[in-house]
């Protein structure tokens, strides 16, 4: 059956989209991103350029896109206003030298701040698909995002149909938008597996401007092999945790788990999924990666709800060959679900996310490198640690071959305070601060997950500081890096100079 | 019908208790705190310190107490161990020079914590109640706190029966406490005055090692009236609010509010009441203070929901004295319940919180003077804050008469991210922070919000940081502070003295 919508080509798309409007794309950690239309955006700004024409447009998104939207996109210099999340290189560059506005926000509150009317008006939804009904009806392709919201609020909707995706996706998403208070109602979730809304989103019609037919591979980034130091920190992880199942304060079934994106994330899965005493599991996270993949086919995993499938082509093709299993094992949610403060806390979800650094007070740094340099974003990590039932946060003890300790005095920039980060886990151990004041985390960080090379350093540092209830120096606070600023290496600080 | 259980002196109490236990204590700013049973246990631990014994307990609470409990305690120097917030000043003075361990948290997450085993075991429970049955029931006093957790969880009660409060407090409370993870259910509260848990604890008789009758007022602390600086915040607050409705961004019948405690929060909560253009508002806070008694009586606040009465004696008398009519208007809920996330964001609190110090990204201070100086605690502003529908943070732009600005480059602790503050009001003026990225926000609360003395000291910042996305300077960030710590004023830095 043949659908009553124009079939345009990227290029008619983009024609549609006027300078200085709103898009809300499709994509999140890239998948299920947006591609040919933004690619012949670009195309368009440039054309504009040449001709002396401004042209920029706001992007959101769900998360972070490939090289085909936020790439392309800043490359012709098209971006104004960018939220809530990136990780292209282009981009960020731009973001960092002040030529495009880039919010930084929890994923679970973008959706929300678009209805309230807090980000102004969505001119443009552009979002990938794998199907289209006559009616509106509206299947998404590898991730929901905040697709569901754009659909609802844009004036107009452009859809990428991608040949790549089939059809048959039909019944992996779960769909459910809240009401806005005061006439909001309970996220009905109270197991990882339970489905509370439709398998596509529906739009009206009248509001479909085009159809773009595309055949693309999703623009998912590949990651390294696991390292000596990755693997130590999942075996740490993963010891930690049986552990405390076996002290009785994680219950014996286990709990659902959420895992950031990255070669941490999947080496701390990989060695959950390889200890004996670590019960088969389900996860309730925003991203899911090639690692799980495995995890569910052995049933090691049983059931994951996530945002994104973030796979390489390799494993979604593993997916899709399967869909019968896989379909009645994971389930994609949007990000305003998937994560969800009522749902992370009610779920009780054990959380595991990565810092750049974390400082002696327990406080993480997860997005600003010597804080001024935006890297990617905040994204979840917000709203799955301070609802979680244990928050975890890891990372290397170091980073350029020694130079640069990850644990510091004072972080340069927080993004999740001492109140919300339970457990801190290196290569070199684990400290667990529950229930410690701000002296006792310093030592428990020093001896248990700082580097060797930084000991001396970090003890010497707080006999350095005043008495108070935070070993907290105002002059020495950021001696570590700004020692690295000067010298190119965190070590061997004179603090005479910082004092 | 006289009661099963022993009665006992205040001393006969305090005698049960052991050194190196911890107690669950009732109490919450400083509403319903056990008051007779702690003093008695500061003359026991004098005692036996004096006869070369240790002696000092855990002291957990709802939040701060009066000087019978934590100033008491802490004159003793009986407290090991203090968690979730505290505003004693013996304490306060102990817990700054390291001498008691405290661990300030989010009151939310309290009774969670303590019920996962977090915090170890919990020993006893003291709780001021204004009824017992010989069942085993407890009517609790002027506050909830986590007093239905300890209760549950402790090994030993002991009571104190406050005959200041009437029994027929009885049906003001509304006692629900969620079960763990994996079998938690939703928090069925859809509204302000939705009443989901029973008027009273029940608990195992048997645990009930003795009753103590007391007839003691609250300590509450008074507060000072308002002056111009909080008068024009209220109004700019309100003013604020009403634009908002004009706009469609808050809804026309409003939404319920949340106050933090204090001068400023009193002065907002007149400027709302007395502002003909904000409808008559409900409120889900933590802690009801006298300013909301009139709004009650002249029904311009329809409904409280509150976890503490923190009322004068002579505003306590009002509301004994007119029950009937109160007792249709108030609820008080255990802190779990009155601060939770799942709530919040689902009835859409707009939440205002004071800060100490608010800098540049937006990001607030509201624990810690000069970054090592614990004042009281976090409390429940960081619950309310970052599920809010609209956040607000206030404070006068100075302080100490003009030499400290509330508006600095870097906070020198920080408890809320910029992810988390949207709206910053000072007697300047509002600085409206969503959707503008870190640059765009330090111009509007310079602007907005900064006293005139500081605005060109904080551009001048501004302009001597790097560039990047965050407008951040590691060796100028603190540059305020550590300027008046060596000159005692914030104003007229020489920039070259700490680059």
């Amino acid at each position: 059956m043949s659908l009553p919508f124009p079939v345009l080509t990227p290029e008619e798309a983009a024609a549609l989209i006027q300078n200085n409007q709103t898009i809300g794309f499709s994509g999140f950690t890239p998948a299920g991103a947006a591609k040919a239309i933004p690619k012949a955006l670009a195309v368009r700004a440039e054309a504009e350029h040449a001709m002396g024409r401004p042209f920029k447009v706001g992007v959101l998104t769900g998360a972070s896109t490939g090289p085909s939207l936020d790439g392309a996109l800043a490359e012709a210099e098209a971006i104004s206003f960018r939220t809530p999340y990136q990780s292209n290189p282009v981009l960020r560059s731009q973001i960092n030298k002040g030529q495009v506005r880039f919010v930084d926000m929890h994923l679970s509150l973008l959706p929300q701040v678009a209805r309230y009317g807090f980000l102004g008006p969505i001119h443009w939804a552009v979002v990938e698909a794998c199907d289209v009904t006559a009616g509106g009806g509206i299947v998404l392709s590898t991730s929901v995002g905040a697709s569901n919201t754009y659909l609802r609020l844009a004036d107009k909707i452009l859809i990428e149909i991608n040949r790549k995706h089939p059809p048959t996706l039909l019944g992996m998403h779960d769909i459910f938008e809240p009401a806005d208070p005061p006439a909001r109602q309970e996220i009905p979730i109270y197991g990882v597996s339970d489905r509370i809304g439709a398998a596509m989103c529906v739009v009206d019609p009248k509001k479909i401007a085009g159809i773009v037919y595309t055949d693309l591979e999703d623009e998912a980034g590949g990651f390294e092999p696991p390292n000596p130091a990755t693997e130590k920190i999942g075996q740490n992880v993963a010891n930690f945790f049986v552990a405390e199942m076996r002290a009785g304060r994680i219950p014996p079934q286990f709990l659902p788990l959420q895992s950031g994106v990255g070669n941490v994330a999947n080496a701390v899965l990989a060695a959950l999924g390889d200890n004996p005493e670590v019960p088969n599991f389900e996860m309730y996270t925003e991203v899911l990666q090639d690692s799980v993949i495995p995890l569910l086919e052995s049933g090691r995993c049983s059931f994951a709800s996530t945002c994104a499938l973030t796979l390489s082509p390799e494993a979604m093709n593993r997916v899709t060959s399967n869909l019968d299993f896989f379909r009645n094992r994971i389930l994609m949610r949007p990000q305003e679900i998937s994560n969800h403060p009522e749902v992370v806390r009610r779920l009780g979800i054990l959380s595991l996310n990565t810092a750049i650094e974390i400082d002696l007070g327990g406080n993480v740094n997860s997005t600003h490198v010597m804080g001024r340099q935006m890297m990617n974003g905040i994204g979840g990590s917000g709203d799955f640690t301070r609802n979680a039932y244990m928050s975890v946060f890891s990372c290397p003890s170091t980073a350029k071959g020694g130079k640069i300790s990850a644990i510091v005095p004072v972080v340069s920039h927080m993004d999740h305070s001492e109140h919300s980060v339970q457990i801190v886990v290196t290569e070199q151990g684990v400290a667990d601060l529950r229930g410690k004041d701000p002296h006792e985390r310093a030592q428990l960080i020093i001896n248990n997950c700082a580097h060797p090379d930084f000991r001396q350093q970090l003890r010497q540092y707080i006999s350095l500081t005043k008495e108070g209830h935070e070993p907290m120096s105002l002059s020495l606070g950021y001696s570590f890096h700004r020692h690295f600023l000067r010298n190119g290496d965190m070590r061997n600080i004179n603090w005479d100079e910082w004092r």
